[in-house]
This record gives C-alpha cells, structure tokens and sequence, in this order.
C-alpha cells in the first residue's frame, strides 16, 4: 500500500551501521556525530536552569512557525562574527538543518528537476530528493576544483533547479571550495536562476585562521536582497543534536513559502529548545565551546591520521581537512571498502563505506572515517583492527 | 523559481489570525490553543529538575529516529488505560501530530491518489495533502452520520488510498464518530484496501464518560496486526504544545517506511523533550492534568454558549460537543462569516471562518469558535462583541 517512491526508499545504512557503534567494546568512525563528552552539560543546564527561574510558562505553549524571535536575534548578532550580516526575519529556525533540506526540496524541486551535487555529497541529502523524485547530477572536477566550465554549460543546457554544496568541510570528503570559486558558481547560479543550497553544519569547526566567505554573503554584495542563495546551518555539531536546532537565512522573496511549508510539515520548532539556544548563544557560551571543539578535533584528526599511517601505510591514502570531523580515505585500487567493512564489524570496529556518498558511479575502495569521538588510544586501536580486518581480506 | 505547488499554497488563514489574537485587548475564539493559564509549569519544571539532577548527558546527544524507548515504553503502558493495547515497538515519536500527518502523507500518497476527509476537516491535513497533490474528496453524510452505503460505493469505485479522519470531538466540529459506525468503516477500509489515518488530539478531552473505542484498537480486534490503521495523537492538547511532542501507532508492515521517511525528514525528535515527556507520563501528572482540563474546558464550553444565547439568540445556532475545544456554529443563512469576522476586528474579537475547513463547496455562514481560552467575562464579552459586529454589517 505503500507509494511507489517510499517503497523504494531504504534505511540509510549509517545508521544501520550507527546500530552497531552502540555495541560494547565496537570502536565507531561512523556516525557524523559531535562528541558526546564535548558536550557542555554544565552550560546547556545553566541557561535551562536561568529559563525555570524566570516567568517561563510561554515556552511549554504553541510558538510561531518563523521560530522564536530572541533566537532569530542572537543567531543574527552571532552571524556576524563569521562575516554574515542577516536581519532576523530572514531567519527560519527549523528542527536540525536536515528538516532545512527537506524545506527546500519541498518548496523547489518538482519531479524530474535537476539537482546538482558534489561528488560525493551527503547521503540523506541524496534520499530526500529521491522522495521528490527529482534527477541528482553530480558536479564535474578538475583536479580537486568543481569544473566552472563544464558547469556553465550544464546550466546553459537548462532543467537545472538547484545546486546543493556543502562547501566548507563537506560531508564527507572535508573538502573546502574556495572563494574565487565561490563567487564564480554564485555568478553562474545568478546568470542561469538556479537556487544555491548551501549546507555549512561544519564550517565553524575550521581548524586554521583561513576564513572562507559564504556564498549567502557573496551574493548579498552582488545582487543585495535579490539573490537565489539558502543558507543552512545546524547547532547540532556545535552546541547539542538532542536539542535539534537548525537554521535557515533565506533571501525575502522565498521565505513566505517556506514559512508555509514549515507550518504544514509541523507548525513550528519546539518552543523551549528555541530559548535553551538563544541564551546559549547570547551568554557567549557557544563560542568557547566551539574554541574547544576546534582544538580537540583537530587533536583527534592527528591521532587517527597518525594510526592510520602506522598500521595501514600505503594501503590507505586520505586528505588531511582543515575543519570538521571527517577523514575521506580511499584504499589500495581493487580492495572494496564494503568488504572490508564486513570483516571490521569482526574487529568491532565501523565506518562508513564511501560508494553511499554518491549519486552515480561510487568509488568502491572509499570510506569516511569520523574522528570525532576518538581518544588517542581508540584511534590507535582503530588503526590496529583495520589492519587485521584487511589482512583477513587480502590474504 | 518556487515549485508550482508550493507557489499555490498560501499561508493559513488560522495563523493569520493568530497574530491578531496577540494584540493588546482582543479576545481570541480563533486558535486551537490549549489554555496558556491550564499548562502544568510547576509539574512540567519538576520533571526536567528531576533530570538535570541525575546522568543525563545523553538527552543532548543524538537519538534513534524511532524515539527514546523510556517515551515508547510509557506510551504504551499508559494506552492501556484508554484500551488501547500497543505494543512499544508500534509507537514512533513525532513533532507533533502534525508531523505524523506529514509522515503518512508521504509514504502512501501519490500525485492523483484520492484521500476521503470529513466534511469538514482539519485545515493543515488539507494542506498537506495538497502538497502530494492528491485528490482530495469529502466523505457524504446522511443526517450527521457518515453515508455507510455511499461510502462502500466509492471504495468501490477505486482510486482511494486514505481515509483521513478525526472520529473524537473533530476539528472543527467536535463530532464524534459512534462506535457502531466505526466498526463497518474498518470493515470497509479492510476490504478495499485503504489505509485509516486515525488522528485523535481531542480524545482525552472527554467531558462524558462515555468511550469510543478507537479505530486501530477495533481494526486490531478484527485482523490482528495486519490492518490498515494508522492511529496519531498529541501531546501539545493535554500536556504542552511547544514541546512539540505527538506520536504516531502503527501496524508492523508500515513501521520501516516510516521510519525512513521520518530519518530523511528531521533524523529523530528532540530527545530532551521526549524524556521530559516519558517522565511527566509515567508520573502520572499527565492524568491528573487532564482530569483538570476537562472540567476546565467543559465549564469554559458552557461559558461560551451562554453568552451565544444570550448576546446572539437565534442569529447564531451550534452543536453542544461532548470533548475537545471547539464550539462548530452557523450564523442565520445569508450571513457571511468572513465578512462578519472583518466586522469583529473591529470589535477586537477573532475565530475561525468555517469555510476554510471545507474541501468542497464551503458552508459560508459556518465559524469555529475556540473555548479553551476562555474566562466567564471573557466568553460573556466576546458575545457582547459578536453581536455588535453583527449588528454592524445587519443594519
């Protein structure tokens, strides 16, 4: 009885996988989840606490679907730190900055719309537009740099609706598009009316001083209020996933319809969640927690890369990102990283096979491996079963 | 560059409303807001005390898409007293009941696929189920019952997938569906094939005695786990909106689908809200809150229609609902109720036009006027109000 498109629609296998991770004594590079003991506890109780205190009665009834305005004005002060200049009202707040890409699919994409991707690109991203039945193309590359040529022509050859990027530290190669890419892709977006997603969960996690304009704000310098970038950003890598708190900074001409959309998927975000966050944001707690955050995944990068490169030397090869929680890894040519997850799951320990992250022809010796969650001595240990689950596979 | 569908959806007027409602000195019959003064702040406040003071790291972390197992054991343990038997694996965790709408349409609705809703029906499901564009059709009465023989006709006819129905104190109406009837209409949605969508906010809002017992519990008496039920109900009526806590009931074959459908959507509800919830339950407040509600709203109801008769006598006639929060009115035939609501703002008084809840050929004199809200020289001014409004647009 079930509609034809959900029922060829299946679990992810993250978090099939994620399923294991909770098994004692499994080490997990899988899930793209922020550290459990990175977590501040102590502030999040704080600000809930300093809300139970005062005449708080509001926060258990209905809200506005738009979101709650004192976390609509912290997130807009706090924006400008990271260089976005945002007026409140152009900010919707959404449960995770995953219900910001089923909004966008929802008020864009028609059937048979063409939605450009990275290549690899974000899993549940890829199943959301399954549900629109909308037609996934991967982006073309040169070396590492989206091909603008190859782009153009793409546009130029019309039925494109919308471009997805995570662009600073995507999920899940890491990977970074520069600025002068940046504004050549927001000219081309402009020139051929495609609407830019632009997915930033991570972009606060950057380990090094380089700062990377977004292309929200790329396109308000060229074209002002009158541009075709969504911005989406989630509190979930950086402050609390339990609480889900997304955002979304929309330009004025498409945020009726997707305050619509929002009020028919669920009438608004939890009400109580909204002010945990606005204090949190305003108190300035957020940002020495992400100044922790950043020097500790940094940390755990190095202890994975540092394992890897013992116990696995040049059957693996990665890069080395300068931000968020992801290594992107390929294996010797020929060996499968499915396989080789089969044969990890007997080591107790996990990880993504990269072949899911892409919309057409998978790289089947790729995997992602998260370090968020590692210690030191985990990360080694990691290393050592890896190695023995391929030499079970080679030998 | 908004999709077509999503460019002829417009907001609800509901919401519309509801901004004025907030403004100094109107009194609002428009929302179907639970009462703000009948919330439990103090039992509510206790609960997220009790869990800051143990180990409760996790509630900021991540969850399972299906919800927190202490919510889904809760659940089902306190179901029981309402007769209905669940087992906890059934129950899947929603933002809100709306969302379950959203989840049931998505997995089984197509474009072109036929969806049969009372006459009339939920605002927001209408919406919904514009969103899959599928067609919309309402159901056929005879006197206030549901048309049983004109009904298995159409099944008959094929092109149904859903049959949408609020069975206890509806919205708008307050009807309720008879057990009698009930039964013959999962008989009927057994045999063609088409799926129930039980939506049940109101139904612990009972100011009788008197039960009805639910479809799902009926459907399962009959086919054991193999029926066609989806049975939905909220938490935001009898505990706290702005939680944004439903939950939806399902039969084994549908759990997978929606369980994917639900991780694409939002990854999982807030877990922090979803143990607050499964302590307020299995403390038993939740019982004892709407043992209060009922006496609550059954007074405000009787408010409200003292001061109909008295302020608008036989120029306004309505039902008296057993449950739920809504009086279902009808002005003199000829009397728009839009117009007079243009006429009540003036008078600072605002409900709900009835047309908005008609899929088909809309009742114009029809209004929905909320009690929940009220107090005795509330409900009294409000009358004072309507009648002047009316007589306005009369002379």
């Amino acid at each position: 009885m079930l509609s034809k498109k959900s029922a060829a629609i299946h679990s992810s296998p993250v978090r099939e996988l994620l399923k294991f991770s909770k098994e004692p004594g499994f080490i997990s590079l899988a899930g793209g989840i922020p550290a459990t003991d990175m977590i501040d506890v102590e502030g999040i109780d704080s600000v809930i606490k300093e809300i139970l205190a005062e005449d708080h009665r509001d926060v258990f009834q209905y809200s506005v679907t738009e979101g709650e305005q004192p976390l609509r004005e912290s997130i807009a002060v706090w924006s400008k730190k990271s260089g976005l200049t945002l007026d409140p009202q152009q900010i919707l707040i959404t449960n995770g900055s995953q219900q910001g890409i089923d909004l966008l699919n929802r008020v864009f994409l028609e059937k048979d719309d063409v939605v450009l991707v990275e290549r690899p690109t974000y899993l549940a991203a890829l199943q959301l537009f399954d549900y629109t039945e909308a037609i996934v193309e991967e982006l073309v590359y040169q070396d590492e740099n989206i091909d603008l040529a190859v782009l153009e022509t793409r546009l130029a050859a019309g039925g494109v609706k919308m471009l997805y990027l995570i662009p600073t530290f995507g999920n899940p190669t890491g990977r970074v598009i520069e600025n002068a890419e940046r504004a050549e892709i927001v000219k081309l977006a402009h020139r051929y009316q495609v609407v830019i997603v632009e997915d930033d969960p991570y972009g606060h996690l950057a380990f090094t001083t380089e700062r990377r304009e977004s292309f929200f704000s790329l396109a308000q310098k060229l074209y002002g209020d009158d541009h075709n970038v969504c911005y989406m950003s989630s509190f979930s890598k950086i402050f609390s996933p339990g609480l889900r708190l997304g955002w979304l900074a929309l330009p004025e001409k498409f945020l009726m319809a997707i305050i619509v959309a929002k009020q028919a998927l669920d009438l608004h975000t939890s009400t109580l969640n909204q002010h945990i966050a606005a204090r949190y944001i305003s108190s300035g707690r957020i940002d020495e927690r992400i100044a922790l955050l950043k020097e500790t995944y940094e940390q755990r990068r190095d202890w994975l890369i540092e394992s890897l490169q013992r116990h696995l030397g040049d059957a693996i090869t990665f890069n080395r990102p300068e931000g968020g929680m992801f290594l992107w890894c390929h294996l010797k040519s020929g060996i499968n990283a499915s396989r080789l997850l089969e044969a990890c799951v007997m080591e107790k320990v996990v990880f993504v096979p990269g072949e899911v992250f892409f919309a057409e022809n998978p790289e089947l010796n790729s995997l992602r491996l998260s370090y968020s969650m590692l210690t030191q001595e985990r990360a080694n240990e990691a290393g050592v079963r890896i190695a023995r689950a391929l030499q079970a596979i080679s030998s």
